[in-house]
């Protein structure tokens, strides 16, 4: 939308804006977006989308899924089941297909995870839409999390079914995570077709405007597409082959001191059982449950990876024997 | 809430609020707050807190609002009504008493504008309160949208009423603003025993985090806290000084000119009939209806007013010629 203020970063938000578009198979001509704050924000704007399209929708979340996105449900009032997850943090399938088979009169509107946050678990929206095809449930809603492995995945072979072209209807990721923005932002889209009924509503009421701050914050647009063009796809792609090959090589330096680390297919995060309170302070573990993750970002050197595993595979020998 | 991460600025972040709720008269001991990325968000946790507390509120603010907050009722699903405004762009309270008078079995949430877009009006929350009064209605929430003025009428006499003396439940002020961030942020202080009664609730899904988003923007706090050290309490008097100095300046030009120029008592916009298009956009100058303004902050030299008046002085009088 064209303003009286004429400094700004729009062009520059809508080339960050194509070249995501582009990597998650958008349909052409059909897509609409923004440049959000962070991950909470890009995903309370999926879910408020499929409210507006099915006000009588039921949300559907893994219980891997973030706690925030309670918080979206929260302010969005709307209703929710949690799903089981699976052993490797993925939805369970099974459950989720009982579930909404015991709630077929609401149109169901599924939160997927691609790339939770302990364990890296993708869920597989083309399993997803089996199920509601299955069922014969024509009305639903697919938001995709990807604030991690949305700028990962289109570069994985096998490709993780989680973008458009797979059926989702609106994909979150974020701008400070793969993308490497040194503040939290995030990137939504979203089909332009569902955006336009939305917005017609927005218009009566008088707002043209369907973003959802007032005032948006250009420097982050900025971010964005310094790294877009300074790294471009092919770099994205290196980086991702990158950290790919560094965490083969965390997991398995931990498998060959026999601590029993594993990782989700291609992803970059290596899961173990939890060290010594005193080395997940020194090296800023996140740690839940008693288990413990790295993230092997393309900007981690292969000594620091030495140095870590160094200090704490002796303490998970040792924390395993106290237990 | 203590974090594994480190790094961060929740320090310097805690330092802005002290300041911030010194200047608004918070209670002691009973206020809470965050740096938002911006007023819209800043706005929405304010209504947010008052829709949890009042699910059966009405909400109640002038036509003079900025059209966001529609959009941030249709996010949360809460009913309004639109009260008149007076010429000077404040609410019209006998049109507020009547409509109020008329949904007595829905608790009244105000949202007042302390400073206006256009005109800078202030509602007068003292005001608003005497209504309730005479209406014997105890239960009513009062957001303070105070995103220019907040940094500016603590140091006006008379002070406006609109801060938690006054009887303020929650106040939104922009980062970007007076306080001169670069980047849009905003703040958010709210009764603490208004905010922990929805953090239980919070706590009951799982999550502690009462803020809007999940990862927030540790840079904005950095940027305010730079500003309120920089600056200080006695800068920003100062600087008010100025703005008020500098826009009678500008307003005597205009009036001296046969301008038909306006200002609302203590603000620092001036509001007269609008130029000709070509000098709207040769200075990105705000209109609407036909009227314009020029709001003079601290950072405007003398000779870019002479500058901006020479050009559109006889622009105004041309146009008001053609019409």
């Amino acid at each position: 939308m064209p303003s009286t203020w004429k400094v700004d970063t729009r062009k520059l938000e809508c080339e960050v804006l194509d070249f995501m578009a582009d990597l998650l198979r958008a349909p052409k001509d059909n897509w609409w977006g923004y440049v959000t704050n962070g991950g909470s924000e890009s995903n309370m704007y999926g879910l408020y989308l499929a409210r507006e399209l099915y006000p009588k929708g039921m949300v559907y979340f893994s219980q891997s899924t973030p706690y925030s996105v309670n918080k979206d449900l929260r302010i969005l009032n709307m209703h929710r089941v949690v799903i089981k997850a699976q052993q490797n943090g993925e939805m369970d399938y099974e459950d989720l297909r009982e579930t909404i088979s015991r709630n077929r009169h609401m149109p169901p509107i599924i939160f997927a995870n691609i790339g939770t946050t302990m364990k890296e678990a993708k869920d597989d929206i083309v399993k997803i839409k089996q199920i509601m095809s299955d069922l014969a449930i024509d009305n639903y809603y697919i938001h995709c999390d990807s604030a991690l492995s949305g700028m990962i995945a289109p570069f994985l072979e096998p490709r993780p079914a989680f973008d458009f072209a797979d059926g989702a209807d609106s994909i979150s990721i974020s701008g400070h995570k793969f993308i490497g923005s040194p503040i939290p932002s995030g990137i939504l889209l979203a089909r332009k077709s569902n955006v336009d009924r939305i917005s017609t509503a927005v218009s009566y009421i008088g707002s043209k405007d369907t973003t959802i701050p007032g005032s948006r914050n250009g420097f982050n647009a900025l971010l964005l597409w310094y790294a877009i063009k300074s790294v471009g796809k092919e770099g994205f792609k290196a980086r991702v082959q990158d950290s790919l090959k560094k965490t083969d090589y965390a997991l398995g330096k931990l498998v060959q001191a026999g601590i029993q680390a594993w990782k989700n297919t291609n992803a970059i995060t290596v899961v173990f059982p939890a060290p010594e309170q005193e080395y997940i302070d020194k090296w800023q573990l996140a740690t839940e449950n008693g288990i413990t993750h790295l993230i092997l970002m393309p900007n981690t050197p292969y000594d620091l990876i030495d140095k870590i595993l160094d200090d704490i595979i002796p303490s998970v020998k040792r924390e395993r024997t106290h237990n």
